[in-house]
């Protein structure tokens, strides 16, 4: 008798050795844990407003539509004091859906906040925190990304009528991706390069009038329209914008870091915060990486429930098909090593989360007492991070949706239209390609630092670089702690596993910087070498606060025994995946075949570990069934009786609209097809 | 001065050191050029019917009635006798709309042809091939996919009424996924459990009426519709179907290989061809590696067009941003790291599609022949081919997309209505993870019969399988060929790649099947080995029949130069990805980190040459703008103006349609919001 899914879902839970809520609570913050809770408890009040069931029929233009509706009814549970701005950032999140509001939100109001002068504030952001008007920020340009400078929009000071010439000379410069611009903004934080009397002083933020706030046509000059359909965030509404010598008021140039007197004297304040060169940017991407995590567990959550119901062949053994019940896909080997360092990498994420912030904090308060040696190390750590878990996230839902087999590519499934929401995240606030220099240049500068005798900040990465290279150079000794040591004492003991990691990146940075220094490798021909010591960097960070989070526990925490053990797996995983650098670390570190058989060997018995508590340990992620929206990850286990009551439900099938669109058919195609053949085949008979 | 994007393509393309003509006609063979232009020529002659412009625009419902309107012109035009059904069957291809009808043709039909008696051939194929009734292949179950053996629709005979009463018996046995039955199909090829006077005879086929060709509302007993909207193809009605206990005629079962006597009596004729079990599902899996080289080839045109116009930084030079022209993206090392060996693995795949159908053609003939000698090796290397061509098409497609930037993430990038309908190929006919097995299970026994002195077949396989080993064992003699070379010398020896290629193989076969038999290691637990060894046979046949397909031209061709530079560029980099591989051969096999570090370098070096000849190599594969469907890969470099003009014509934005709408969302959304604060405002100012 095969086990119903319900069932084998929920002897999948009564294994579990430790309190799935205690792990919960360890896992995600408290100040998360009570937002969600709060957010989930006012949606679920309202479910005909928030329902998510319908998403996946949607059109591009429903999808607009639904996401409007939810928008403004969260900014009537604002103003009615149900939730905060934040919690509505918040609620966005957790629907996944990004709406037409959100970038007035994310952009337009904290560029306010942070650029424009009191006399400014009260003339744009007070509307703009009313919703008076709705704003966007107006960036990037259809042939210039990443290139801040490169942009091509001008904004010219006109001292005749005291206005700014808000220009786009070219097609390249058109604006482009400009969230909540294509049908929703009235004003426009537009970059453009600020021109005054022939001189150029680099891309400054101005605000645009673009539609009016009356009936929203555009304003005279303006050219502004939705950039199209895309592969995800479809209910975002990113426009283009073209500037035909639009003329704004002077006070429209945002005055607080540059300004421009009634003269044409441009001047700056001579103590600009370098937070607000870095901080921006690293807030953006801190952002990203501390919520992968809970995007990723979205998807575990769905894929291990899923295998672990989910039945296909009787193949355990190694005489297949003996046996007539069917195996749990999860059972097989091949799954197991697709999903369970998965997990196990998102339950490191969830720990990075946690201690990232605190050094987030601890370096925004060091720079509040002008105090900026943790910045730099910071913000090169951060774009490693925003790479590695985003990297590991899109990666991630793509195995789960393809673990799934067949079912995983309907969008019932919950991993679709959500793989093509969180998809951005690899490319946006930097690609993860370029980003990686950033990281690899900060390593390669404190090597040339240590190498010159330069003093170095003191921090975790100039740390390891220290400990392992003498003067920033290779050098026999010291012997790194690693050396000598078993597979199954480097397992036993964190700090030697840290040892290792941390070793992998100072040999490889250092070897980098060897090729460019003394073999004359341009930094061109350095980008692949530079992704790999970014991600090897990463990899240490990432274990080290993962391990740094779990060190938080009381040694008789009856977490922690489940916890080690994912972080073995994990290091043992990060071996596994790059043993090639294990093979070339040099001299005796270098590992054997046998070192590397051994932790092939270990890893496929930590993953099979791992696997019997794999349902307990998604169900800690404390992920929601609203949240989830998929057949096949709901925590009753109802799959199948889920899934095809949703695609009852499609229009195409119910009786109220299917019946029509059908008939509709059958009169306009199929009939003329079949019944031609039949009527041409009697005509020749005749 | 910036060059625009058309001069710059321009300038690629001049750069060509051979005739794109001619190469186009060496990697696409004549039937394939031949089949293509004449489709395309039809279709650019009803550009109104064949419009795929506005695809990205189209909701589920408007793709499924623009797909019904496309296919029922197909069919007037093969009735016209300008198309024949298998032409029709391409142009869907090049469309990439996979249309309702498709499963009519490509699965009903030819199982009517092979598995329907004389009498059966009448009563149904005759009807079928007029499209009189409408076809589709009911055999996946919501419970049951890879595994046919445990299918559990089933169809009992009733002596009583000599008729077959299908039943689905429970929520598991629901076909799913069924192509063309959502909406379209009239009959059903029903695979279901046949049991006779109480006994199970396995799963077998039979046309169960599904839909009344009258009006084509559902026959009694019948419960059918479409299961919803998917990551991709959703121009295809994939459809679910149960039976409640529905009656058909003994007729009804396909009765070639199986039949039923009016008394009961079941009998199976002796000479089953053997053709019908291996050989339908390599025909599929065939078909499947053999497209894969035209499906990644519009993501690599459109990729290396962009990439080479597309502009981001001056940063060639160790200094970034000191010139003011920004580099074409395609200049960046990393940039060219992802694209260019994705390229030569494109242009392998075009030679492994010429090479593999010769093979197949004459595994055919000598089937007929009564000589099977050829057919399981060349189902083991199939099914690693379909894994191979379709893994690196998904995946290239991916790359291809993310490498485009931000751009990438639009539809009128061409690359994700497009990625989506592609995916599949990486699950159907056996997920790609799980076709591993069949590659390697046939290694396996390869190698346990030569250590057993048992005889084997004589093939590809078996051949490098003595080579490398003794009685299918590793022995230090016969030392491989590649030892002792430097890298330089086996880059000019093709001989020699391929004697490191089936090295690398063999290695890794003898040492799984030292694993399993004698150290007891699973078949479950030696799943991951079991792909990785998949994938090492593969590339070693990839290298081969690419080898082969150039040694076809004569030695003067001056399409040599170019081809064995990515032949070359090929081998270093399934080398480089596989460098642990090397670092573990045994004995003085194994590679060194001086050896690892020459492939690394000269890889680099190969791709930045091939780099130059980029554009004139996608050109040489000949993919329309049609076909395309993208802004991105425009042939005339046009790439912002019609991307512009794209968004200009979206629903949204158009006069006709899109003021409306957002006249609409300003009156039900935007004007509350906006107003409401206004007059809130103004009433407490009161």
């Amino acid at each position: 008798m095969v086990p119903s899914t319900v069932d084998a879902l929920a002897a999948e839970r009564s294994k579990a050795q430790f309190d799935i809520a205690e792990m919960n609570r360890f896992i995600v913050d408290e100040k998360t844990r009570v937002k969600t809770a709060k957010i989930e408890r006012i949606l679920a009040a309202e479910p005909e407003m928030f329902n998510l069931r319908n998403v996946y029929f949607m059109s591009r233009k429903e999808k607009l539509d639904h996401a409007l509706k939810i928008g403004v009814r969260l900014i009537e549970l604002m103003r009615e004091g149900k939730l905060t701005s934040e919690e509505v950032s918040y609620a966005d999140f957790i629907l996944d859906i990004n709406g037409p509001f959100g970038l007035h939100r994310a952009m337009f109001i904290p560029t306010l906040q942070s650029q424009a002068t009191p006399e400014q504030q009260e003339l744009f952001l007070k509307p703009a925190l009313n919703y008076e008007i709705l704003g966007c920020y107006a960036q990037t340009e259809i042939g210039h990304g990443s290139n801040v400078q490169g942009l091509e929009t001008t904004c010219t000071y006109i001292p005749e009528t005291d206005e700014f010439d808000v220009h786009t000379p070219n097609i390249r410069a058109c604006k482009w991706w400009v969230g909540s611009l294509g049908i929703s903004a009235t004003h426009a934080m537009v970059m453009a390069q600020l021109i005054v009397n022939g001189k150029s002083h680099g891309p400054s933020p101005i605000v645009v009038p673009i539609r009016s706030t009356v009936d929203h046509t555009p304003m005279s000059g303006v050219t502004v329209g939705d950039i199209g359909p895309k592969f995800g965030f479809n209910t975002m509404d990113n426009g283009f914008l073209m500037l035909d010598h639009v003329r704004v008021p002077r006070v429209n140039l945002m005055q607080r870091y540059i300004s421009v007197s009634r003269e044409g004297k441009v001047s700056r304040p001579s103590n600009v915060d370098p937070k607000v060169t870095y901080g921006t940017m690293m807030l953006v991407r801190a952002e990203i990486a501390r919520n992968m995590c809970s995007v990723l567990a979205r998807a575990t959550t769905i894929a291990l429930r899923y295998t672990s119901v989910r039945r296909q062949f009787a193949g355990i053994s190694d005489k297949p098909l003996t046996s007539k019940t069917e195996s749990p896909v999860l059972d097989y080997s091949m799954v197991q090593y697709r999903l369970i360092p998965l997990l196990a990498q998102n339950y490191a994420m969830f720990g990075v989360a946690q201690v990232y912030s605190e050094l987030y904090e601890e370096c925004m308060r060091e720079m509040d007492r002008g105090n900026f040696g943790l910045l730099k190390e910071l913000h090169a750590t951060t774009c490693g991070l925003k790479r590695w878990t985003s990297d590991v996230t899109i990666r991630g839902i793509d195995t789960c949706r393809h673990v799934c087999g067949g079912h995983g590519f309907s969008q019932f499934s919950g991993l679709n239209e959500f793989f093509g929401n969180a998809y951005p995240n690899i490319i946006w606030e930097g690609d993860n390609y370029v980003l990686s220099q950033q990281t690899s240049r900060f390593l390669i500068t404190q090597i040339r630092n240590l190498r010159k005798g330069k003093p170095v900040a003191d921090n975790q990465t100039t740390q390891y670089l220290q400990k392992h290279l003498v003067d920033g150079r290779l050098a026999q000794v010291p012997q790194p702690a690693f050396v000598g040591r078993s597979i199954e004492s480097l397992v036993a003991d964190p700090e030697v596993q840290l040892d290792l990691l941390s070793y992998r990146a100072a040999i490889m940075a250092s070897e980098l910087v060897d090729q460019m220094d003394e073999h004359g490798q341009s930094w061109n021909r350095s980008l692949v070498d530079m992704q790999r010591l970014c991600d090897a960097h990463s990899d240490y960070i990432v274990a080290l606060y993962f391990r740094c989070h779990i060190a938080t526990l009381p040694r008789s925490s009856p977490l922690l025994p489940v916890l080690n053990k994912i972080a073995a797996l994990l290091f043992l995983y990060i071996l596994e995946q790059h043993s090639s650098d294990l093979f070339r670390l040099p001299g005796r570190a270098a590992f054997t075949n046998a070192q590397v058989n051994r932790i092939e060997k270990m890893l496929a018995n930590f993953i099979e570990e791992v696997r019997e508590q794999a349902i307990p340990l998604v169900d800690a992620f404390g992920m929601s069934d609203l949240r989830l929206n998929s057949a096949l990850g709901r925590s009753d286990g109802r799959v199948y009786e889920d899934y095809l009551q949703w695609a009852m439900e499609d229009p195409l099938n119910t009786d109220d609209t299917g019946k029509a669109i059908r008939k509709e058919w059958f009169e306009k195609y199929y009939k003329p097809v079949m019944h031609s053949a039949e009527t041409s085949k009697k005509a020749a008979k005749l």
